[in-house]
């Protein structure tokens, strides 16, 4: 018998793969039955080198699941008016099944009056009011992808939430407080951390779940988790580190997300597969 | 010096009280300015006596402040879709600035569908996905009444929010879960508690800020208060009795609410000031 625990590794990359495969096979399904593939729309502002590769990547998955991607790439003078503009007339287009705005879209832009334009049947990313007030209120509508990604994670690993003490560490609102609001529909206590918390070591050595949302390097050290806890890392900061102190943390955790290869890969997988639904949906084959 | 402390009360009754002179100052110059006084239209379903009771309590504070109100009783057999084309056409009329819909509407109308056909400039209860939605990421918007009646009880007696611990029991969509976000907004840690919690009276006792909004008489016990806690009690059970033990959490307790004139006052308060803050809107008159 060793000391020494090592924590099972909530392994998103082979999890997502699954939700993808499973994903492509519908997207086939909705091709060969009405004539028409689902349909992303990418809206870029600007050329930001990492936001660039992002939506190349998105794409590159979306053709590799039989999801067409349209693409929309904007100059970085654009205003928000015309943003706005765009992505209305992309909620009015019915050969579009969900919107991706790529943010951040840089500062001149009200990026919330851009999201607020994805008509809610098509916010795949789960980016709009509407999505954050269907998450927090369990009604039916598309979560954040992040978040998602987190709630499937914890489903696939039988991870038990009704009456546990969930700490979420950080409070964007595309992660930190949507991922607290599905924790709470799932009965969790819920504790919400962020940068202005008073003793965060105190509160997530009482955590049963941690989500570390927060994108500061091993913000969160090893010896404050709880033995037995559940650990989801969704920072990803410079040289493949998380917010988590991972390898002090797998000593003590029973489930932890590596990073990369943990939360990160869900988020698309999320993506697409929401992508797909709402093809599903506006096309009339509601199946779900 | 005594070894029992007492608690200063937070009273609402008071506040309340000099926000709605305040209010029906701004309606009177709102009637004089404009010709046309703010207009509340409250809506309920059904001839259930409480709610008949709170209609007609709620447009007398009304009309003593200056506020019109128009009353829309439907019979209990009313549709959830001839509701929800009640309130739509109460959104478009130009005649009504706020909408009340009186609730619970009885089990066969999908409340929330009725709720989101109140457009957003006129929920001056708060009670939209977008209002929600706006109270968790701090956008213009009006608040659910309840929770900003507490926001502003914590602001008139110069409590400090930053970093401190709030625990919020309760979960509700115009409650327990906006006044989180609202906290939450003013840098506090926030952890909801409800009935899956497994150890309420632990988390209770680290808690530097208690909102009690279940509707469990006395749920939370004063040897539960942290010493210098501040106690918001929301609840409201028969016999006016709240959802904390009062006479043993003020002698812990810093700040503590009564029940009934502490949070209760603030509600209607909120709402009336929200329905003048609505009419200036719409009348072209901001001046916040």
């Amino acid at each position: 018998m060793s000391t020494t625990r090592t924590a099972q590794l909530m392994e998103g990359a082979g999890l997502a793969r699954r939700i993808i495969e499973e994903t492509a096979t519908k997207a086939a399904e909705i091709s060969r039955f009405t004539g028409t593939a689902p349909c992303l729309a990418t809206v870029l502002v600007g050329e930001d080198p990492a936001s660039v590769t992002y939506v190349r990547m998105k794409r590159a998955r979306c053709a590799k699941a039989g999801i067409q991607s349209r693409h929309i790439p904007l100059p970085s003078t654009t205003t928000t008016v015309e943003l706005v503009d765009t992505i209305a007339a992309l909620s009015r287009d019915p050969g579009v099944h969900g919107i991706l705005l790529q943010h951040p879209c840089g500062p001149h832009i009200d990026e919330r009056a851009a999201f607020e334009a994805i008509s809610p049947e098509k916010d795949v990313d789960g980016v709009t009011m509407h999505s954050f007030a269907a998450m927090s209120f369990a009604l039916p509508g598309f979560v954040s992808c992040t978040p998602g990604g987190i709630m499937q994670l914890l489903d696939a690993y039988d991870v038990e939430l009704a009456g546990k003490h969930a700490v979420v560490v950080g409070r964007s609102a595309i992660l930190g407080k949507p991922v607290g609001m599905l924790l709470l529909a799932k009965d969790a206590t819920v504790t919400y951390c962020h940068s202005r918390t008073t003793d965060l070591p105190a509160i997530v050595r009482e955590a049963d779940i941690v989500v570390a949302a927060v994108g500061r390097p091993r913000l969160i050290r090893g010896e404050d988790i709880k033995p037995g806890a559940v650990v989801l890392d969704a920072g990803y900061n410079p040289g493949n580190v998380g917010d988590v102190d991972f390898d002090a943390a797998r000593t003590r955790a029973r489930l932890i997300t590596p990073v990369p290869g943990g939360v990160g890969p869900m988020t698309i997988a999320v993506l697409l597969a929401q992508t797909v639904q709402a093809a599903e949906n506006q096309l009339g084959l509601q199946e779900r």
